[in-house]
């Protein structure tokens, strides 16, 4: 089932030879950070993130915003294992031309958005390249004599939740590449309520790649299926649904889009839905409920008011089939939204 | 001082806006890999390495060795602190059309070098690129109440001593680029040595950006010089002498040129001599005694039977002016080497 996404196969090849440490308390596709027993009650949860095809294809083309995202892409995967962080390391591979300023630019958003996750540089390195493109390797640290909440374990009946408004990375997206209204895009990684969760969640995994992509990829795991709410539209960010207004977009392919708004997806069983409640009283954390997990590995919203099952096999895979070209990208996600309307569904999971 | 050094430079002008972590143990250049004090007498070691110049210029060919020295980089960055490997992460930027034959010789090489120094790969990303490039990021365990030895601490007086035999790295530079006879390279992160070294000497570091780079380095740190034996050729692999010697390079410019056989240096106090020979009684470890650290902020070396102050500054500074062009790197070595022979010396440390 893992093998129907094209990048999914590509990663059981390269790990294909690989042995797993005896430390090692997740399996392969089983959590965003990788998570490694060194003490009794004590994981390093530990992640790498390279940010190179959204700054090729265009999509980051802002220096300060290339190095915040280097930042909380990885602290992103720490907050979906309820890590603590206790540094990054970041490697740049730097063209030769790239000017002072420029490289200000780009440190002074790694530091910033290390400072908003109230971590730190502990080190790096660097390379001349063609290109720019920055890696970044955050550790944490989960305490704890379970092993920390991953991807897997969510069951049907249990409440999806988001830990924030949806939509926005998708809407960055599409106005940094068809121009017109724009929207302020700088996530900040959910490193508190990925921590506030974890002893009462049932599953999580954070949207890097989009909203449909992270179910989908729950899905494949746990065996289960997800029905977002009718009140799905009402979790995206209004300045989101306004881009996609503009461009004459259908909302929900705000959720379908690759580039994710790095909020967390979390399920709950419906008994402690009160208990998340009270742990999350006296903090700024709203989630918003937006779906239930259920039993049949599928995955259907309502679109124009229609219960709807999506084709997620399929728009995962998009971006692998058309490499690089955004303009047959998009155009793709429009046909698949055509073929809902007329009715024709061919649902691949 | 750390300013004449080109990659200092940009290092210091990278680091400049980013503020260091309360935990980190270790400053701005002190150590082959980060410390983070995570425990009362535990430090976790990290540090990361990405292999894109070694690719681009055609020095690393092979896939399998590419994976092999992805791994080895970072972990010999963990034995020049003494660190317990806990295990790796990878990210790779992999041309679209990479075979798949080609991706399993690069994903051996890791996973053989992995178990060659008894770690694992935990996880790691992929992305797509023009030019492979694989950053490797490895974090290990230091035990003990007192800060791990880095860079730092070396006095005049000091003994000199590498791990194992040099020269190594430069030979196989040199068969790559010029062709002829060729040099095995399979380099094995001194590990061990690095533990068992911990408690006796007074700086160490690896050398991976070739002898007289570690030396020029460790010298701006410590604010010493270094004085190479007479018998330093002794301490040359006899295949990388055989390599100069097939291509007519004096042999000193085995230690110079900036691809580094990825041996430990480190330094001893005299008095403790016979104490580190009783540590590696019983273990295969046999290091080489190749100089003193001086007083003087210079390096020396007998060449042609002269002692001669080396101006490792420019040495280090040519990879940096005549970037990925190799004949221009190789003449240059080999002209410095001419003015010494005339007697032209102009050091500026």
């Amino acid at each position: 089932m893992m093998n129907a996404i094209a990048e999914n196969r590509l990663i059981n090849l390269l790990a294909e030879r690989f042995r797993r440490s005896p430390l090692q308390a997740n399996g392969l596709h089983e959590s965003d950070a990788e998570l490694l027993r060194i003490g009794p009650s004590t994981y390093l949860a530990a992640t790498t993130d390279t940010l190179a095809e959204e700054i090729a294809c265009g999509l980051y083309r802002d220096p300060y915003l290339i190095g915040w995202m280097a930042v909380m892409a990885s602290m992103s995967d720490l907050a979906a294992v309820g890590a603590r962080p206790i540094g990054m390391l970041i490697s740049e591979l730097i063209p030769r031309d790239a000017s002072e300023m420029y490289l200000r630019s780009l440190q002074q958003g790694i530091q910033d958005a290390c400072a908003k996750c109230e971590t730190y540089i502990a080190g790096g390195d660097t390379n001349a390249g063609a290109q720019l493109s920055i890696t970044g390797c955050a550790f944490g640290v989960v305490r704890g004599s379970r092993t920390p909440l991953g991807r897997l374990g969510c069951l049907p009946g249990d409440i999806l939740f988001a830990t924030g408004p949806l939509g926005t990375g998708n809407a960055f997206a599409l106005a940094q590449f068809i121009g017109g209204t724009g929207i302020a895009f700088r996530p900040v990684a959910r490193l508190r309520e990925g921590r506030l969760i974890s002893s009462l969640a049932s599953s999580r995994m954070d949207t890097s790649d989009g909203v449909l992509a992270t179910l989908d990829q729950l899905m494949r795991l746990n065996g289960t299926g997800f029905d977002l709410d009718d009140g799905w539209e009402r979790s995206c960010s209004p300045e989101a649904l306004a881009v996609a207004a503009a461009h004459g977009v259908p909302p929900w392919l705000l959720l379908a889009g690759e580039h994710g708004e790095f909020e967390l997806l979390f399920t709950l069983p419906e008994a402690r839905e009160e208990q998340l409640l009270e742990h999350l009283a006296g903090t700024s954390c709203a989630p918003l409920r937006i779906g239930r997990v259920t039993t049949e590995p599928v995955i259907t919203m309502p679109i124009r008011s229609e219960r709807t099952p999506i084709d997620t096999a399929r728009i995962r895979n998009i971006g692998n089939d058309h490499y690089g070209d955004v303009e047959t990208y998009i155009a793709e996600l429009m046909t698949i939204d055509d073929e809902l309307q007329k009715g024709v569904h061919h649902v691949h999971a």
